[in-house]
């Protein structure tokens, strides 16, 4: 079932709940790929009832980025959500989402230009601590993970699910969500799934749309430093400086490195030894397109 | 039942869930006194089954604040409680809301001292709006609705309340509470109660435990000031500056104003022209006690 409402979902969740089914919440910004399809199989496998949502929100996005050509494939996602089985897509507009009234007929017109201005002048934001959001993406990206958070919150809050599930692709994120979920006593358990890779080794994104078949090619440096990472620390070096270091012997002119790091997998604390707990993550544009990965280095 | 762990109530109120039961939520900070009572009865006659909330909540006091003589009195609420017919109290520590360990064997002993350093920082928060933040209270109160917001939330999630009980005493907790719950699709019936008065016309509040008899005297210029406004404005009075002025002639130098406005009842917006949807508030310290109070005019 495709529902733009939250009445809708809320009314068709309460059906479930009142047999005593359980149900998963897979959140999604919608053009599904296979990263998205585990995070399906695995909510399938643990839930009765599975929700997707497919929701381009546009408050995780800043002034410069690619809100606006962001990919959205909504007739493809109802297509392999339907053969998975799910039994909700939740494809609100963004007025659905963030109040005003949705002007248009075709709800899933999600723009931007509809909506009232929308910042924490006027709107009630989730802010994740400090301490989590000002480092890896969060530098360069203000004010996404409070967008991310506030989001995900409401969609908890629309779709109540026992469990949701997040992929460990967007790493940060899944460890700011946890922690959220355990300082707000989120009544929610979190799945974390991991990565799905091209057999390159390319980790899946939407974002990779973006490429040309060069650019994937070059693409390739981020899995293959994250890869050389993990043998180097199995190897015995732990200094995070000389692991770090071990990048830049991939890197070429094709390669704009925004950031590459060790960091607690919990706490997103910076490593200065790397450890069992520790977690490389990467971030580097390609053809202008910002490409994210990461390795737990045990 | 008193209960001060998280789990024993979430245990509890999922086998009235089960049942079919609704639940009510009276979140207070101890101390209760008829104004709280009247908040207990309307619960009462609302819902299946009512949890009181009894927490002295650390973070939404400044460093400046009466958190450490706030008055606590849990033997007296669990008394009121009990002869309402309260389900559930629960008065858990600083440590159980907010991480660590309970080092004490008195879990209800709720003071800053045993806790990891809280701010945003360390913590998710709840955010509510600027516009609804910077003005009255909000303005001499540094991240006092932050600290509200983040509580009430987390209560939220700890009990599933259906509906959850406000005074309107609180005036602008309560509109930014609707606000959050709006924004963030909380599944939760905010019920705002009239605010309950001395026979002498002061507004109950645990903050007048602070005051001598001649301060409680004093102290009614509160009220007499609201209530001239609001026959001002039935005369027919609009201009908002005109009828503020009303208030200083009440004023002598036992009364240290902070604010009194004329506001939007749903918005927070300041009135030029009062209007059927507006209310007046004030804040005023009275032996050096901040007291507020607010009336609608209509």
């Amino acid at each position: 079932m495709l529902f733009h409402r939250i009445e809708e979902v809320r009314e068709e969740v309460k059906k479930w709940r009142k047999k005593g089914m359980t149900v998963g919440l897979v959140p999604t910004m919608g053009a599904l790929h296979n990263g998205h399809l585990s995070l399906i199989k695995k909510a399938k496998a643990t839930c009765d009832k599975v929700v997707v949502s497919d929701f381009v929100n546009p408050i995780q996005f800043g002034p410069s980025e690619d809100f606006d050509k962001y990919p959205r494939t909504l007739d493809a996602d109802m297509e392999l959500c339907n053969s998975e089985g799910v039994d909700i897509v939740f494809a609100p507009s963004a007025n659905e989402m963030y109040g005003g009234k949705c002007n248009s007929d075709n709800c899933k017109d999600n723009t931007l230009k509809e909506l009232p201005r929308l910042s924490n002048d006027t709107l009630t934001y989730v802010c994740p601590p400090f301490f989590y959001v000002n480092t890896l993406c969060g530098k360069s990206r203000t004010g996404h993970f409070d967008g991310v958070c506030t989001v995900v919150l409401k969609l908890f809050n629309i779709v109540q699910p026992d469990y949701a599930f997040f992929g460990q692709k967007d790493a940060q994120q899944v460890i700011i969500i946890k922690k959220m979920v355990k300082d707000l006593n989120v009544p929610i358990q979190i799945i974390q799934c991991p990565i799905v890779r091209e057999e390159s080794g390319l980790a899946l994104s939407s974002r990779n749309k973006y490429l040309t078949e060069q650019g994937k090619k070059d693409a390739l440096v981020l899995s293959k430093i994250l890869n050389n990472i993990k043998s180097c620390y199995e190897k015995g070096i732990t200094d995070a400086d000389a692991l770090k270091e071990t990048a830049y012997e991939f890197l070429t002119d094709k390669h704009d490195m925004e950031y590459i790091e060790i960091v607690d997998k919990d706490t997103l604390e910076n490593k200065t030894k790397a450890d069992d707990n520790s977690i490389a993550l990467i971030a580097c544009r390609v053809e202008k397109v910002r490409l994210i990965d990461n390795i737990y280095l045990k």
